[in-house]
């Protein structure tokens, strides 16, 4: 690539990001995937590889949806990463949201890293969450910022300060020997941040000195216009808490601090005492107290116990639940089942926060509860301002687009319409469309000299379906099964026979779960015992192997119960072989 | 109740509503409650009783939620009308809508109902409905329009024109000897309407001369302002009809047929033959052509084997599948997977629909995939007016209750929260707050001479889950089982005992479904059957009855799971009892 003249000295010379006077003459490609990140929401992980080196960029978990039955994380399949293990030089992680750090402990598991690069939030929720695992091991955590650099054989990395929901976040900057690469990480550009500020003259001058390829944030590339700001949100929580005449509650994304700060702040200058409830926002609101992120005293708090001893508007109650959830804080003061707080007429329920898609349903159920028990109940609308995205809209993208003036664009972070849309604002912009890379999961890019092409082989990706903490995965053939139970139920056969002599020993016993109330059915059972028994006889006139004896069962009793009740079934044979029952009984008896 | 001046002359005298000029001096009280459709959205039911008398207004199904594993559709509990059969004078129905007529067909297989009242449209679908079913039965399905009266003992039922998703929706006046009762059925007002305009004039006329109670729309009763008019979308799907260059595809609701005429009536005007895929949407295009409702003639459409022989630009898909629905012709057409239609660049697909909350997830996904495969989407937005509601936000119910204006107001149609909005938007427009009821399903109201209260007793209410056609419903015990069933999977163990000896005849065997891979886990298995028969030989030292073995396995078996995977499977213990057996064996042998 040749060097773009620069035409203006920047503001601010960076400290730390290495820009290139030369041409790049590598004589080995660089290598760009992600193994999890594109074509969907969740699981952030972007790899770059240079011969002996792999620098990874976050490592995140997805939540499921719903048609995941009973799976609690989806994972990236790490195996090239453990084929590659010694390759690996450095995690490093943007901020600490759980779709870019998330999945840490389970890489841990199958990859020992020995150094992962997190700024000072992340690290710290990512030292907690390895506690709470007992997986510390031997990986050290460095803290990074703005002006760190991490130095490799190949790599050199630096970092420039962006606006997310979450303090010290971080774009990250990887000079290659075949080109220099942009990855924002989640950014949003906020004018009025609360918190930490983008460091606009960095991405300026990263831009006018040149850079190979822009890996963008492509998250709300469908919402036109530029976001709201954070500081109209904490205006509005302010008026609220002035405004409201009895207690209020405020449920909001844990992991949103700046809003915690604010409105926990609010509460104080209202004179409230506040109180949280649920453990991720306390796990938050403690890490943020000790970094001052959440910056008011001790005395700004009330134990839970004490609650009942303030005037109602003296009282300000932050807590979880704010996507429905069933067992978070919210969830449980809406039913009255939580240890400390019910709803009383009077109550104010604050959403600061919007329901994502496919919360809808829990959320209006949880307002439905909360209204029914007697709160006022108020939700971010386009008029009440009670929340504001973490992620950049497509004038934002735009913006990121010209201040950094990449070669390549690359939209990264997103369902795939969402980077289809990311490119389309690309080319607006003015890169070229052939310039513009939409690829998937495992799909890789290979930076050679400056140019950046398609390479023809993939990366092996996967989806993990990770339920409990056993990383080894379900397979979709057992979500398969949990899919025709949940829909249909099951019901198990057990015959005993003798394979020696070909006879059925006692009629079938049949069981179900999930099907139809058993006792409400007895005759369809009876019948169906009958039904299988009488097959059975039929076909047992012949010499038969258990393959046919459980044929035998299914094909008999499959559409009889789906004539009775319209109802598909696992039907589950299980035969007992007489012939070792007797052997055991002779062996006791001897 | 006192009657109110008639202070203006109304434009238009009804010929049939009649109206009283008498107080009203009934010695029996007047019930009015719902079985199905507060608290929720769906199911509609809301039945009139006097004496030995019930008028039934529309007989609806809801649509599960995802929760309800299996379900497909929800139904309210018919038992007090069974138990009342001989008082049913009539079914009323306000539209066709699947919401208001889906019940039909489970109601008539446990009450022979005689008359039927439907308008034109909904009496079209009711008969097809019934004919794919065949259970028309003795039932008489009559045609009434606004202008219709039904005239039983104690109640004298008239009729208004309102506006709606679906042609011929009407709202309905009930004289009853203790006052007159407005139901609205579902509603919106549209300023410029295609189709039936809503009779302002009957309403206000209601109005003038008295109405005891209004029960009112409230399903979009969170929603401020004034509803954009189905005038509007038609202009927007007109202009993209115009300025689009390749294949045009535009999804719908099949039951909006304002919508579905629009877009066909379009489509002829800008030289595009007209296809139309998913049965349901033929259906109602085919009831809609003979109507008049669609009005354009057969040469309008081709069927789908010429499709290849137009040119792009020559060709309108019109299909079902708006909300992401796997199997509807859009998701087919996505997935290439549809016998006649695959995306080619170039395509345009309009969603002229927005996303039932619920649904987003999928609606999500159809998009990724049309994108992916080339298309260009457009959906709707505040912007481009693709899509409107069928039903009035709050100045439009505002508008309602003015028109009407009732003494007592009781919010139908809604969850909790939007009767509960509902209610205070007519305390807002004047309505005290001591005259707004509102009630859950089963809790009955009562008319006394023109005053209305709470009645003490409430009316069973349940909701009857229907899997298949079985209408005995499935009880929460079997969905409860299907919850765990789909989150853990199952494991049955299977032992075979003789309990005259006390003795266990050979090793657990286990089988399970859902829960981990077997083939991978073969170790697992073969580790459960040990400790359980270990378990269980400890245990059968002594006497034991079946409930003990059946403890054991449960207690050995559920720890030892939870502790290898995390998960918590069903453990089914099923126990064959060898004296059993051996008896059968024995009688085989004689």
């Amino acid at each position: 690539m040749s060097r773009k003249e620069v035409s203006t000295k920047p503001r601010r010379k960076s400290t730390t990001c290495v820009f290139y006077d030369k041409d790049f003459n590598s004589k080995t490609d660089t290598l760009v995937y992600a193994l999890g990140g594109l074509g969907e929401i969740g699981k952030n992980m972007y790899c770059f590889e240079h011969d002996d080196e792999i620098i990874i960029v976050d490592a995140g978990v997805k939540f499921p949806d719903d048609d995941l039955l009973g799976v609690d994380y989806v994972i990236p399949d790490y195996t090239h990463l453990i084929k590659n293990k010694e390759k690996i030089k450095a995690l490093i992680i943007t901020h600490g949201h759980e779709d870019h750090i998330g999945g840490i402990p389970f890489l841990l598991l199958v990859c020992s890293i020995e150094k992962i690069y997190a700024p000072r939030f992340a690290k710290a929720l990512i030292e907690k969450k390895l506690q709470e695992r007992k997986r510390l091991s031997k990986t050290k955590i460095i803290e990074i910022n703005g002006d760190s650099a991490i130095n490799t054989k190949h790599f050199t990395v630096g970092f420039f300060n962006t606006v997310h929901s979450i303090p010290d976040s971080l774009g990250v900057l990887i000079n290659t020997p075949n080109g220099r690469i942009v990855e924002t990480g989640d950014f949003k550009f906020d004018l009025t941040p609360i918190g930490q500020n983008s460091d606009y003259q960095k991405m300026a001058y990263m831009g006018a000195t040149g850079v190979t390829l822009l890996m963008s944030d492509s998250t709300n590339s469908e919402v036109e216009g530029f976001s709201i700001s954070e500081k109209k949100v904490a205006d509005s929580i302010l008026e609220i808490t002035k405004n409201t005449k009895g207690r209020l509650i405020v449920s909001t994304f844990a992991s949103n601090v700046h809003r915690l700060a604010q409105i926990i702040k609010s509460a104080r200058d209202c004179g409230r005492k506040v109180v949280v409830f649920g453990r991720s926002m306390e796990n938050v609101v403690e890490i943020g107290l000790k970094m001052k992120t959440i910056d008011v005293g001790p005395e700004t708090f009330i134990s839970p116990e004490l609650i009942n001893t303030l005037k109602a508007e003296e009282l300000c109650i932050v807590c979880t639940g704010s996507q429905g959830e069933a067992l978070a804080a919210l969830s449980r003061i809406a039913n009255g089942t939580h240890k400390y707080v019910k709803i009383i007429p009077g109550d104010t329920v604050v959403f600061s926060s919007n329901p994502i898609p496919g919360n809808a349903i829990s959320v209006s159920g949880i307002i439905n509860q909360l209204v029914r028990v007697g709160a006022k109940v108020l939700v971010n609308t386009p008029l009440s301002s009670l929340h504001t995205t973490g992620h950049a809209s497509k004038e934002e993208q735009k913006l990121m687009i010209q201040l950094v003036k990449p070669k390549y664009f690359m939209p990264m972070h997103g369902e795939y319409k969402m980077l289809k849309f990311h490119a389309d604002t690309a080319v607006e912009t003015g890169i070229p469309r052939e310039n513009c890379f939409i690829c998937s999961n495992g799909d890789a890019l290979i930076l050679k000299n400056g140019v950046v092409s398609r390479a023809k082989t993939r990366i092996q990706t996967d989806s993990i379906y990770v339920d409990g903490n056993d990383i080894s995965g379900l397979s979709t053939s057992v979500i398969k099964d949990r899919k025709i139970l949940a829909d249909n139920g099951m019901v198990a056969v057990v015959v005993c026979i003798d394979s020696r002599t070909n006879t059925i020993l006692c009629k079938p016993s049949i069981v179900s779960r999930g099907f139809v109330f058993i006792k409400e059915n007895q005759t369809l059972m009876k019948e169906s015992e009958s039904l299988v028994y009488d097959a059975l006889k039929q076909s047992m006139k012949q010499k038969v192997t258990f393959g046919d004896i459980k044929n035998c069962i299914r094909n008999t009793l499959e559409p009889f119960l789906y004539e009775r009740t319209n109802r598909n079934p696992i039907v589950i044979p299980v035969i007992l072989n007489h012939k070792d029952a007797m052997q055991k009984k002779n062996e006791k008896k001897e």
